[in-house]
């Protein structure tokens, strides 16, 4: 077995598909700004529908990676998106393994 | 809309979640490597059942990024993995995508 071989299980074991899935990156990455952000907002930004943000908003706040508030804005119901700490780490813990992902790849083709 | 939040959405859109999905991912760069590998070695370096890893190299071989072919080694039945170039440029284009997203949600932090 090659080293590569070898580390890219221990690389690929760590990634957690509630945070790498294309999408939810892109979420957490908004977020990761520090500052809440509104649902309209990250629609924009992401170029979503309304249902597929919802979703995945859905499946980041059960792991705990987001917090949602609802409320209004003058009489404008809005809804408020902001990143939780374990939401921060997740992301963090993601960036070093693709990182070293990266690093493993450029090494396997040389 | 900040400059983070118009990048992200050029980024994650460019990924295809055929080569995103961590365990996939960790198939093209095994054989990144450049040598047609054998189902047995991929199984061993990625940690997966024989069923997973069919159903991963099954989405791989429908998009065209890898060559499955069936021979014999001796008497011993063998199935032989290897990337295609269509793999190999869409790993080369996955690594540019998780480079410039890591480059944005480090800017991002700031």
């Amino acid at each position: 077995m090659t080293k590569v071989s070898q580390e890219v299980n221990e690389i690929t074991s760590t990634i957690d598909e509630v945070v790498h899935q294309r999408t939810r990156l892109g979420i957490l990455t908004v977020l990761h700004e520090g500052r809440k952000v509104d649902f309209g907002y990250l629609q924009e930004a992401l170029g979503l529908t309304g249902g597929n943000l919802s979703q995945h908003l859905s499946v980041l706040e059960k792991s705990g990676l987001i917090r949602i508030e609802k409320g209004y804005e003058g009489r404008r119901a809005r809804t408020w998106i902001a990143s939780t700490r374990a939401g921060s780490k997740a992301l963090r813990d993601e960036v070093t393994a693709l990182k070293a992902l990266v690093a493993c790849i450029e090494q396997s083709g040389k």
